[in-house]
This record gives structure tokens, sequence and C-alpha cells, in this order.
């Protein structure tokens, strides 16, 4: 397969087309972000790296990481962990805390900020030193050390911390939450913070497109069972609001930010990152899911 | 008009009626108060105090303080306070946060949590020594010294403050909320935490029926049209939600508390107390609201 | 009491201020509707009118009907009505179904739309022939034969119907309907089309101000604990979901219509009717509602 | 592969197990059937059948209609068929109407209730006898005769019929309603009462499997485009409140009925239908669930 061919075609159709929308603008560091970088990266089975764009400079990855904390979290606590937070789509913007209210505090998927929050609460209590570990296990798994947090990323989400701090105290009012919020809060900004280019973002995936097993880490990273998992998880509720219609129109697994990033895995073939600032109202990028759909349509690979 | 008469006969009907709910088990000094307590105290506007039962013993006011921090901030802001809260009945439960987002960080009406939380938060942008201010005030329009605040209920409740401190997050998040939030909720929790008996009660609520003059303090509390808007506040918003059925079977302004206490007023006649810790599922005293009932009815006073 | 002055300086003032806000447009008949007219009747116990500009011209009364079949039904239903429909303010717009589902099919009170098509229904289950019976009985409180049904009104009404047929078999499957659909709702159009002057609607309304008893039919309408109930659930939910902020400004128990009327009692004092056909965002006549505040302050009259 | 193997021994397996719930009550049809019936068909796609338990017997397919009711409609409309009803997961039961109004008028996805309604409303606008050509239809990709209506049980649902009819005339006032509300209803409610056994079931879904094309009707039912998407949309809406948990335990696209039915596909590979009567308190077959998890964890096939 001429994967390095595809993703130029896709990437040059969509510069072409040249959707737009708007940059994040919640904090500084995102609204200031030069709104026409654009990159992408399929890494495949073997290891090999196809790049076009702007696809090794770093961005920030956001709400990705949550795939990679879930990631670390997941076989230390499974099934419990599901008493926590349950595996359904939302039907509801990603920071609501009405729909917690409703379900009594238990969040509807663990990509949603409250049930990234309960994985981040989890983690707090396996791993001593958590936010250096998830920028450790990230390295490996990418196979090198490509982890950065932005200080100024950061010191800005906690400026702007007050919906999640409600959001941990909620969870806490019904004993859904074990550490300490300022202690939980600081590392989930940390990770939120991280910064990793397309290439290292698309080999961090590669193995939920390779039944759990990493190449760069040259390790079982998780059983075929809970990457299978995992990616189910990715289908049904990786992308906010409008998980159902990226699955009608790209049809693969995966997660975006809101820094413009999107990981996604076609199982038994290749992990892909790709990135451009500019969100749609849903706040997914226009671009990276122009992207993927371009790209599944073209190679007609899709889960379905 | 024989109130001591009519209040002994009330108050024999509900002991032989003795409807029974459920005392608050929130936090443990709620959960362990003797159920079986009862008392009610009248106070009408030549200033004489007719009681009955338990009117002299002191019990936690919890949310009947809302009323008189609400009578503490309202000349100070009117009319700029109501943009930050509403005076609409919530249609939900007290301590809701599903509303709060709905209506993006504006709390329905003074008295559910988050509307209170806004108000405290304004009195202490206006008070330089809030919860001594707010004992002060009271013990003036009282008549005398008689609030203590239970520093053991003071405790228990920042012991369960989680869902609090997330709503006033929540205001933050929406600008809504001024003052460091530590600060805000020890003041919350100190006049929440007040006991007074139904006599003082009775009698610091006795300008509500006076056109804003107080006996006790001798002066002026509220401008009359203040004073009537407080009254309707408390018609259609005081008994969380079941303002309606308080007002279509009773027909007074008036504002309970979980403690099981209710503060009412007749414009124009009286102010009345009443206490009984058992509380229905709405989380009003059962006794209270029959008795203050069976006295409309024996009275045929109402506002309608 | 110069109401008759009163009320003039009232009308001068409002019609100085002018105030403006949108006729309704749901409806060719009502978007059609002269905007400027404005008019004012008041009528004390002795069955004095008083009268000021367009107070003699027949308008749509819509919702106000509410009232009136209520009263019809009330008394052959107490208490058994309120397992079917609630008095608690809805917190939500007045053709809500949201909330009727998830209060399981009782509606939160009687004048918003589900609520008064259980009491249109209830009404079916008791009369004979109840739209030529509601208009006999609105002709008796009012002294004289004075409703007549606007056929075009009604027809643009059942032309608009599918929400209206949505919240009646709603309610049927919950079991809260008990009459054929198509004939509650023509009963129900019918008395939303009736049309009647501010004259006659504040004659209509006297005996709620009267503890229940009319003067111009001379009878008991109403026993007194009923009078003061249907007050008491004006006040709470008579004018949507601005019921709360109704009673702050004014203070009176009333009905509002999207015809731009409204009316209101004081009780023991007068009825009145006040028309002026522009709108506020919530549905209810700016000039209207502007009118009884600036009455309440002049007569300082108010429930509190 | 062993497919005959492999559905024996889930059966068994199943079997013993035996995890029960409750056989769906609303209508006396569904009642009273045989809670005990269990069976299991698998068509690969050189269009072999295997076997096991009751896979013979026909059953109320009810919503597993809704799929081959998108099918006809889908190339008929597409895209326009999109901006009357979304492809997003609902978060709420199937057939609530709160959300509907929330999102004014356009349903979630086209397999809660107001989504399907507005599929067989727009099949109603292009086909001129639509019950017996929905009949036809299935007819041909199963490969015979073999689509039976159940006149008691499409009776029973329109006995039934408050809230669907209610669904539909809300709809229509949203103005996403084409047809008169009586014939769209006895479309619906035919192909709901709609009776097959597992194996013309398994037949019917076989083209989803194969990229749009039925070996059974020998031709291309659908592109391979909106077969994929068909497909994608079972993935995240196909089991009403439960989409995101069926997707995290078996991963693979398909659709229940509250008949105890579920049709599924693992693309390029096979077509399953399972049934067995008693559901949990999502709706979903009980066993049905069990046994297709139990299956692509044998045969290590799912989505991803």
């Amino acid at each position: 397969m001429d994967y390095q061919g595809v993703i130029e075609e896709v990437y040059q159709e969509v510069q072409q087309e040249n959707q737009r929308g708007k940059v994040a603008t919640y904090i500084p560091e995102l609204a200031s972000v030069n709104p026409d970088q654009f990159g992408i990266a399929l890494v495949d089975l073997q290891g090999r790296v196809y790049g076009v764009g702007d696809y090794q400079l770093p961005f920030s990855i956001q709400s990705i990481s949550k795939v990679l904390t879930l990631t670390m979290v997941f076989p230390k606590f499974d099934p419990q962990l599901w008493s926590r937070v349950n595996v359904e789509p939302s039907g509801n913007p990603f920071n609501s805390i009405a729909q917690l209210e409703y379900e009594k505090g238990i969040p509807r998927n663990p990509f949603i900020n409250a049930g990234a929050l309960v994985i981040t609460d989890a983690l707090c209590s396996k791993f001593d030193n958590p936010t250096q570990q998830i920028s450790e296990f990230i390295n490996e798994i990418a196979g090198k050390n490509c982890v950065a947090i932005n200080p100024a990323v950061k010191s800005s989400e906690q400026n702007h911390a007050e919906r999640n701090t409600a959001l941990a105290y909620f969870l806490k009012s019904y004993k859904n939450f074990d550490n300490p919020i300022n202690q939980v809060l600081d590392v989930y900004f940390s990770h939120c913070a991280m910064e990793m280019s397309c290439v290292d973002l698309a080999k961090s995936f590669s193995f939920l497109a390779n039944d759990g097993y990493s190449l760069f880490a040259q390790r079982e990273i998780l059983s075929e069972s809970h990457a299978r998992r995992i990616n189910a998880i990715m289908l049904t509720c990786g992308f906010y609001d409008e998980a159902g219609e990226f699955a009608y129109r790209v049809g693969l697994p995966g997660k975006s930010g809101v820094g413009g990033g999107v990981a996604a895995v076609m199982p038994h073939k290749f992990s892909i990152a790709v990135w451009s600032p500019e969100l749609n109202e849903k706040g997914n990028s226009v671009k990276s899911i122009r992207a993927l759909e371009l790209l599944t349509d073209k190679l007609s690979f899709s889960l379905f």
C-alpha cells in the first residue's frame, strides 16, 4: 500500500478545499497558535513512518492524552473501574455537569471531562509520581523521549480551572473521587498540557492498531481484549458530541483534542495522527476530520 | 384576636394527628436531634409574643438564615443584584447544579443553594467581618443577643461541603462569584449553623410583616417596597420544589430549613416560627407545614 | 379610593414610556391585531366599574380562560383533581413537553398547556355541552352576554394544533386523559378563542377578589377556600416562566394570555383586566404588566 | 472456520449460565411468548447457513425492521435525509420526547422511535404501497417469502400508540413530518409487527456484511459507502442507551428489538441473528447479547 502517496494526496486536497473553523480561545496559548499549520503522520504495523506537512512539529495534545491515561489505569482496575465510569456516548457537551447530576455522579464515559477526572484520580491511586510516570509511559510507547509539558499552557489551564474543579467536587460529593482534588487536577492539567508531534503521537497509538503490542516499546501494553475495548470506547465516545458523525463519515476509532489534533487507528493496519488547529463548533479539528474522511475513502478502509 | 388560644389549638391537633417524616441525616448533628420536639411562636405587630411547646428551645435554622442575609444585601445592591440571581421558582431540588448549567450560571432564585451562595458572596463584598455582622444584625432585629453558631454543625457542614463547593466553582466559571471561595463558604456555613428559638426567629422576621420596620430594632430595616419583594420571593421560592403547594395550602410567605424550622409572615398581622425536626421528602418539616395550614384555616388569614 | 384617577394616571404614564414588545405571530389573527391598543378596567367590590383606553373593545383572551375552566372543574373534582395535575411553578416554557416526561405525565400546574388540557379533559367528563357551558358560565359571572368565540381564531388554532395534540397523546400515554382527544381539543381551542373586553373580564374575575362570591351572578361561585387556592395558583403559576418576576414586581394573583391580556385581583379590594397586544419574550404583555406594576405602587396595594 | 461448532458451543454456554431478564409486557402478544426460546443463525459470505436452537422459529422483529426501512430510504434521499435526522447516539431512552424538544424536532438518530418515524414518513413519500413494498423488499434480500405481519401484534401496537402518536405530532409541529400521521403510523406498526426467523433475518442482513451486495437477492442493495454507513450507525446507535456497552463487550454493528432479537454483522465475514425473549432493563435481550459476546471472544473477531 502506498501510504505516503495517499496521505500526500489527502494533504493536497484538504489544503485546496481549505475549510476553516476557529482556533480554541479559552486560553491564550491556544488562541495564538498559527491556524494554518497542518500535518499528517501514519505509522504502519512494521513501524514505518509516513508523513506530510507539519507532522514533526509539537502541538498541544490536550484530550488525546486521555486515551493514554486510560491505558495506564485500565489493566490495574478492570473490571472495577466500570462501576466508577460508564462507556456510553454522552449526547452532551464534553464539560457538561448536568448529566453527571442526572446519573448520580457516574460519568458517561472516560473521555468527557468528568470521566477523565475519574481516570486521573484512579491513576493517582496507583502511581507514586503520576505526572512523571505518564510522560515516561508515553515516551516508552512512542519509542523516544518526546513528551514535553508546556508550562504556560498548564498554568493557563489552572487559571481557568473553575469548571473542572466544580466537576471534581461534584464527583467527590458522590464519593467518586479518592485523592486530594488539587493533586488530581495538577496531574490532569499536566497531561492535557503535553506537547507531541503527529509522528510521535501516531507511534504512541500504534499498539491500539496492533492488538495491544507496541513495536516501539517492544512489549504488550494491553491485552488484545483490553486494546479492542479502548478502540470501542474511542469509536463511540472519542469525538465529544460528534462521535456518531465521525463513525459515520470516517469509521475509525479515534480521539480528538482542542489543540486540533486527532489520533486514530485502523486495527491491524496502521495508526495515524493529524493536526490542524481550527475547530468546528463541536470542538473537533475541521481539517483533521476531513483528512481522515478522505483517507478512508481512498484506502477503502474503515471498520465497517 | 386570641392568638394564644389558636396556636394552642393548632399545637394540640398537630400532635394528635402526629404525622411523621424523617429527620435530616446528612450530618450527625441533625440526625441525632430529638424528633418529637415541636414548638410554635407568634409575634404580633405590637410585639406581643405567643408561644406553645418547645418554642424557646434553640434549633438549627439552616436555610431560614438565607432570608436574613438577603435582607442585609438587598438594599446595598438593588437593582444590580438581580443580574446575578433571578426571582423565579426553580422547579428543581434545592441543590441542583443542572439548572445552573442550563441557565448559564445565573441561579433561579436567592434561596436555592446556588443563589444563596451568590448572596453570601455579595455580602462578603460589602461587609468586613461578615459572619460576626450577620449575628449582630440578627441579634438587633430579634431584640436581644440570641444567635449562637453551633461549632459542631458548622464543622460537619464543612466536612460535607463538596456539593456546595462544586456550586461555588461552577458559579465562578460563569464569573458570578467575586470573593475567595473558601471565605464565602465559611460565612455560608456559619449562617447555616446558627441556632435560634422559635420566639427569636419570629421576632427577627417581624419587620417583614410590618412593611420593613422592626419593632425590636426600632428602625426601618428595609423600605416597604423591599420588604414586600422579599415576601414575594418567599412565597414563590421559599419551600424548595414545594413552594406552590405551600402557597396553595397555607398562603403565607415563608422560608423553611432542613433543621425542621419554618418562619413565615402574615403581612400587617404577625410573624410566626414553627419547628419540628421531621421532614417530608421535599425537605420541609411535616408538622410545621401542617401547623401553618391549620392556623391559616382557623384564622381565615391568608394572602388571598 | 379614587380608582378612576389612578388608572388614568397609570394609563398616561405607560403610554408615555411606550415600552414595546412583539405581537404574537403564530396565528395570523393575532399577528394582524393593532399593536397600539391599550385598555384598563377595574371593578371594585361594590361592582363599580372604572375604565380607560380601549377597555370596552373585545380581544382574544386566550390562556386567561384557563382560570375560568379551572373554576368550573375545581369543586367537582377536589381533591382528586390534584392527583392529575400539580400546583407547582414549572420553571419551563408553557408548552414544554420535556418536563411532562420527567414528571411522568402529571403536568406541573393547571395553567401550562399540558395542565390546561387535563382541566379541559376533566371538564368534558362533567359537562354535556362543554363549549356552550363555558360561555354560559362566563356570561353569568360577567353579568351579561359578552363571550364570543372568534371562528377564525379557533380555526387557526386548530391548524396549528400539532404541539397541543402531541401533549394530549402524551398525557393519554400516561393514562392522564379520559375523553376523545379531538373532542377535548375542540373545547380547548374554543375557550382559547373567546373574545371579551377588559371590563367584562374584570367583572368575570370579581368573585376571586371577593372570597368566591360573584356580585354579577349573585351567587357563590367557589367556596372561600377554593377561591383563595385559585389565587394562590395564579400567583405562583399565572405568568408562565415569569411568575416570580410578576409576584416580585406586582404582587397580585393574575393570569396572562398571548392576546396581550392580563386579569388580576387584589383580594378584598378589586379585580382588574389590562390589555395591550405586544408581548415580551416570555409571552406576557409588556404594557399590561407595566401598568399593573405602576398601579400597585400608586395604591400601595399588594399581597405583601 | 467451524462456525457451526462455535455457535453450538456458545449456545450451550449461554443455556448453562441461564441469565434471566424480563419479557416485554407492554402488549399481550409479547408478554405471553415462551421465555425459554433461544436460537442462533449465522450466514457466511458464501451464503452457507449455520443454526442452533430455535433458529427457524419466527418471532416479532420489532425495531430490527428499522435497519431495513432505513436501507430502503437511504439511497433515495442521501444526503438530504440527514437534515431531518442525525446520526448521534442519544444518551436517552428510545422513546424519549424530551430530547426531541431540546433538539428542536430533529431526532438524534434513525433508530430511536422519533427517528424511525421520520424514516417511515420519508418512505411513505417515495413508495406507493409502503407496507407491501417493505415485505417484498425483505423477502427479496432474505431470498424467499418469509415475512408475515402478525395482525394481533399490529393491532395491539395500535392500541398502545399514544406515545408514538405524540412523537409524530411533535415532529409535525417542527415541520419534520410530511405525510398523514395515521398513514405513517400504520406503516410503522406494520413493519414493527413483522415476524421472521433467525435464519431469514441473518440472510436479510447479509448484504451489510458484504459491502452492500446481497447474495440472496443477487444484486447490490446499497453502495459500499452506504452499507458501511448503516453499519456505523448500528454500532453507535443500535442498542438504545446501551450502544456503548454493546460496542465495548461485543464490538459488532447490530440492532436489537423488544421481541428479544438481535441482528448483527461482522463485515466481510458473516451476518448473524440471535433471539431470546427476556430483556435487560435497557430493553435488550439478555441471552442474545451474551451469545454475541461469547461468539466474538471465541472467534477473536470484532471490529477492533
